[in-house]
């Protein structure tokens, strides 16, 4: 089997050519126009993993399908992934994507929301360029999960801010995994995996485990990406620590630590989390971590998280692969990193 | 010929109809996902004119195809027409639309536009359902036009926005012309009419001409929506009086005045419409709006208008229309309505 990190690296090579050299234009001799276009090109342009584009390829040839077929639908989900970004930097208030300063911190949010806007656009348009290689029923199959993915992914999102502008804290495990499998596990693994399925041509029964798979793993990820936040390497990870207590997001390990604190210290935590970002201080921050420490919530969370692999690996090993063994096997390999990686 | 309000006002009770009771969702169990879907059909169920659905299913008709056939596509580009609003009255900082408070003042804006994001991916959901009426050729078709819209806005409203944030008065009225056609004409007339010639199986030269016709039409449109953003009623209007003043827009109204005023009050004018909008005072639009009817800059830019509506007519009265008369005749009393209206 090819090495994973091999093999993604391949992936995403192939992909940022088909984003940067064909999908987006490149410039403009109207001034503004270029600038439009330099902005559309900016987060495709920083480095990324391309979890996403390398699942559907792979799904795809696993599947039995070709790694050329699914290439531009893998390229739309990568471009998916950035438009979204670029709009959940603005509703965070995010400062650091990737590396580097978010989008509207450098041009602001009006420009950098319209931006979003036409990737948004290009994505859908690019969609359409799978007719000559899919033929319409295909093409349109894939767009009609493309759909889903983005409507669950809003549907996510909004459950996410929602809690956070109506200072909702009333929120069980139950709550951060539906929000979760919407806002995450569609766009990240359940989709993907779907899209290159559907272009190999296979069953609804494989559209089925992959949903199932897509849905636990995606939550999983999350959880691992959530412990990236509080104790992970920010050079590796490419985005401000702590962000997300900053942010004041409701995530399983901050719903652990809330369900076993005292009752003088989870009122202290909720009048952190319900501070403005502005408001907080790094005094505050490091309460909050010295309580997710003393309560290992990050290793509960972990512990979840390992449990929702074992489940999503029982889905995978339940598909009939019609395609190559080495893209299931790099599709298990996969799903092990996603719980355990470190960036 | 049929009364163009009535008419106006039949094919939008139908266009409501569609999208909201068949395109959007309804109501969810769970509490912030009911919020979204409230959300999403806050705009689309304050009153406004149809403009654009009636054009799309008027040019099908003209151009030989059924009223029902070009049904849901003209439901999209309303759809396509509320997000891009939620979105542009957060990038301009709008306080009213359509007679009420803009979305973002009534819920924040990182859920106003998430919202409009969950709308935009709806919209092109909504197109694949053309796939049972059009069939594939000609669904593909009327999305390749639908992304070309948005792609046009997208670009015009950078351009405007961006002269904003630049600080940018080096501006010709060849610039404001280039803006618009992205910005306006596009969507408002050019891709609906389009679009539903696309439906009715028009040629590539009918298709020429709507766009020539399309986007003369819309520049004439949006001069007179400056100008009655500036001298309208409020009530009919439906956004703030005087807006385009605080929000710092580049109209041909203002780049007239500009042209002519003394260098004295063009660097006064200057200094108050790069001001904030906070900044600016009730003296500085009064100011400004005193030189506008000193110069008569309304009255120039409503000439000109008249001189786009012209050329507009003569590319539509160039169409071989192959489907009924009545409806090539509501084409050309729209057309002077859009210059004409007081709302």
């Amino acid at each position: 089997m090819a090495n994973l990190q091999d093999e993604m690296k391949r992936v995403k090579g192939r992909i940022d050519q088909v984003i940067l050299d064909q999908l987006l234009p490149k410039s403009s001799p109207i001034r503004e126009v270029d600038l439009l276009y330099r902005m559309m090109r900016d987060y495709p342009a920083r480095p990324a993993k391309g979890m996403r584009p390398f699942l559907c390829v792979t799904a795809c040839k696993a599947a039995g399908g070709t790694e050329d077929s699914a290439l531009l639908t893998a390229a739309c989900i990568e471009l998916f992934q950035n438009w979204i970004l670029i709009h959940d930097d603005i509703e965070d208030g995010s400062e650091l994507r990737r590396g580097s300063p978010a989008l509207h911190l450098s041009y602001g949010a009006p420009l950098a929301l319209n931006a979003g806007d036409a990737l948004h656009a290009r994505t859908w348009e690019a969609l359409l360029g799978n007719m000559p290689e899919l033929g319409a029923r295909r093409t349109l199959s894939v767009m009609k999960e493309f759909s889903r993915m983005v409507n669950e992914t809003t549907e996510g999102q909004h459950m996410e801010l929602g809690w956070v502008v109506h200072g909702r804290w009333d929120l069980t495990e139950k709550d951060y995994f539906e929000m979760c499998t919407r806002k995450t596990s569609w766009y990240t693994v359940a989709s993907p995996c779907r899209m290159g399925a559907i272009i190999a041509g296979a069953d609804a029964g494989v559209l089925r485990e992959l949903m199932e798979f897509g849905t636990n793993l995606g939550v999983a990820f999350q959880i691992q990406d959530d412990s990236l936040n509080l104790v992970g390497d920010e050079k590796k990870y490419g985005k401000a620590k702590s962000d997300d207590i900053l942010e004041g997001k409701r995530t399983l390990i901050l719903l652990r630590l809330l369900a076993t604190a005292t009752q003088s210290e989870r009122d202290r935590v909720v009048a952190i989390m319900n501070k403005t970002r502005a408001k907080k201080t790094a005094a505050d921050v490091a309460y909050v971590l010295n309580l997710v420490d003393k309560y290992d919530a990050i290793g509960y969370a972990r512990k979840k998280a390992a449990e929702l692999l074992k489940d999503s690996l029982v889905s995978l090993r339940g598909i009939r692969w019609k395609g190559d063994k080495d893209s299931a096997a790099l599709l298990t390999a996969f799903s092990k990193f996603a719980v355990e990686r470190k960036w």
